[in-house]
C-alpha cells in the first residue's frame, strides 16, 4: 500500500481533477466508484481496478479490509489518503472511504441490434439514467445505447443510482439511434402519451429495442417516426404522465412477465 | 403585487427560513412550490396558494404573466421580489422565476383502509418517494400513509419528483403502519427479494394496499410479517434488485392492467 500526504503530488492531482469534472473523465476514459458496494460488485463482475483509493480511517472498516485483502493478494495498486486528502476526492457526504479507479469500457455500434436493448435520446437526469440501467440489469437486457445529448453513464451519481448494473451491461454512448433504429433486427417500440395502442397489447414475448425520451420532451419526433411501435401506458388518476424510469420498469417488466411460462 | 426590497424585511426573512429548511417547513405547516408545472398544477386542482412569489426578471414571462393575472383577478396576494432576493429563497437553479407559499394539508389516519393505498416505510430518498406519488396518482392510487421516518412528503425534492401528483393525493405522514396494516380491511402486499409468490400470481383486480421499505434494507421484518402477502417481482439477470421506485410502478401498473377489461 502505497500512501501520499501531500496535496501537490502529482498523482493526488490527478484524482481531484477526475473526481471534480465529467469533461475530465470522459477525457482520461476513466472514472470513479465510490463506495463499498459498487467496488464489491466491480471485482466481482469485472476484476481488478487500476487502482484502490482508500481513507486511512477506514483502514479499521471489515468490509474495506477485505476488498483491500482481496487486492493485495493480487497485486493490485493500493493507494491510502489521509482523510482529508480522500474527502476532497469523494463525491459522497459520509462514505465509507473507498474508491476504485477504473477505466470506462469504450464500446461502440458493432451491428443492427439483434437482441433486446435500451435506447435513451437526450435523458437528462442521472438518478433517471441510473434507474434505467439497474431496471434493464434487473430484466435481463444487457445492452445499452445511449444518444449524445444523454447523460454520461460513467458519471458518479450514474453509478450510484444504478447500483452496479453497468458491470453486467454493454454501454454505448454518442450513438446516432435514429441510424441504429432504421437498421434494427427486432422491433423497436417507444412509449409516448400520445400513441393509440397499449403496452398490454404488444406482443413482447420477442426481442424488444425500448426507446426512452427526454424527460420533458420524451422521444424526438423524427425517431419516434421510424420506430416500429409507439405504445402508450394506459392510465386512471389525473396525473397523466410517469417519471420515466418507472415508465421504463414498467415496460421491462411487462416484457419479462410476457416471456415467461405460463404467461 | 406588493414588492420587498430589503433582505431585512421580517416577511422575506420568514420566506428564507422556509425555504432553507425541513424542521422551518414542518413547524409552520407551509412549504413553497416552485416554477410554473407545479404552481399551474396547484392552480388548477387544489385552488388560490397563500401567496405568490415572483422575480422582477420573470415579470416578461407569458406563463408567469398568464399565472399571475389570474391570481389577481382573484384578489391573492402575489409578491415581487429583485431577481437577488428571489435567488436566495428558491431551490431551483435556473428556475423560471416563480413560487406559490402553500399550507400543507394536514390529514391523519380517519379510519380502516378500505381502497387501494401506499404504505411507505422508512423511504429515505425525496427523488424515489417523489417519484412513487406521481407513479400512485397516474395509476389511479390516491391514498398515501407514510411512517415517521419516511422524508418529508412536502420537501422541495419530493414536490419537484412528484410533478404535481401530490395535488390529488391524500397524504397522511407519521402514520404507525403496523397498525394500519393490522386493521386493514383490503389486501396488504409488500414486496420482498426473499419473497416465495410472484406478483403476478396473485389477483390484484382488487382494492391493494402497498407497502415498499427503506431503499437499502426494504420492508422492516415486524410489518412485512403482518402483511397479507409478500411478493417479488421476478428477475432474469444477474442483478438482483429494483430501485424502489422502479418496483413500486411496476406493482401499481401490473394491479392497473389486471383490474382492466380483458386483462
Amino acid at each position: 500500500m502505497k500512501t501520499i500526504t501531500s496535496r501537490d503530488n502529482a498523482q493526488y492531482k490527478d484524482l481531484v481533477k477526475l473526481a471534480g469534472s465529467t469533461q475530465a473523465r470522459r477525457k482520461a476514459g476513466r472514472t470513479l466508484l465510490d463506495g463499498v458496494h459498487l467496488c464489491q460488485s466491480y471485482l466481482q463482475l469485472r476484476g481488478l481496478p487500476e487502482q484502490c483509493i482508500v481513507a486511512e480511517g477506514a483502514l479499521h472498516n471489515p468490509e474495506v479490509m477485505d476488498i483491500i485483502g482481496q487486492l493485495e493478494s493480487q497485486r493490485a495498486q493500493v493507494l491510502a489518503l489521509p482523510d482529508a486528502l480522500y474527502k476532497a476526492v469523494s463525491q459522497v457526504e459520509h462514505g465509507v472511504g473507498l474508491m476504485f479507479l477504473i477505466a470506462t469500457p469504450e464500446r461502440s455500434v458493432t451491428g443492427p441490434l439483434s437482441v433486446s436493448a435500451v435506447l435513451l435520446d437526450n435523458l437528462q437526469d442521472p438518478g433517471n439514467v441510473g434507474s434505467i440501467l439497474r431496471s434493464a440489469a434487473a430484466a435481463g437486457i444487457t445492452q445499452v445505447y445511449c444518444s449524445a445529448g444523454t447523460a454520461f453513464c460513467w458519471s458518479p451519481k450514474v453509478l450510484r443510482a444504478a447500483m452496479g448494473a453497468h458491470f453486467v451491461l454493454d454501454i454505448v454512448e454518442n450513438v446516432d439511434l435514429a441510424a441504429l433504429v432504421s437498421a434494427s433486427n427486432v422491433m423497436t417500440v417507444a412509449t409516448s402519451g400520445y400513441a393509440k395502442e397499449r403496452l398490454y397489447d404488444v406482443d413482447l414475448s420477442v426481442p424488444v429495442a425500448w426507446v426512452f425520451g427526454h424527460e420533458g420532451q420524451g422521444v424526438a419526433d423524427d425517431l419516434l417516426s421510424i420506430t416500429t411501435r409507439q405504445v402508450v401506458i394506459p392510465h386512471l388518476g389525473q396525473i397523466e404522465s410517469l417519471n420515466v424510469a418507472a415508465c421504463a420498469a414498467v415496460c421491462f417488466f411487462e416484457q419479462l412477465r410476457q416471456s415467461q411460462p405460463g404467461a
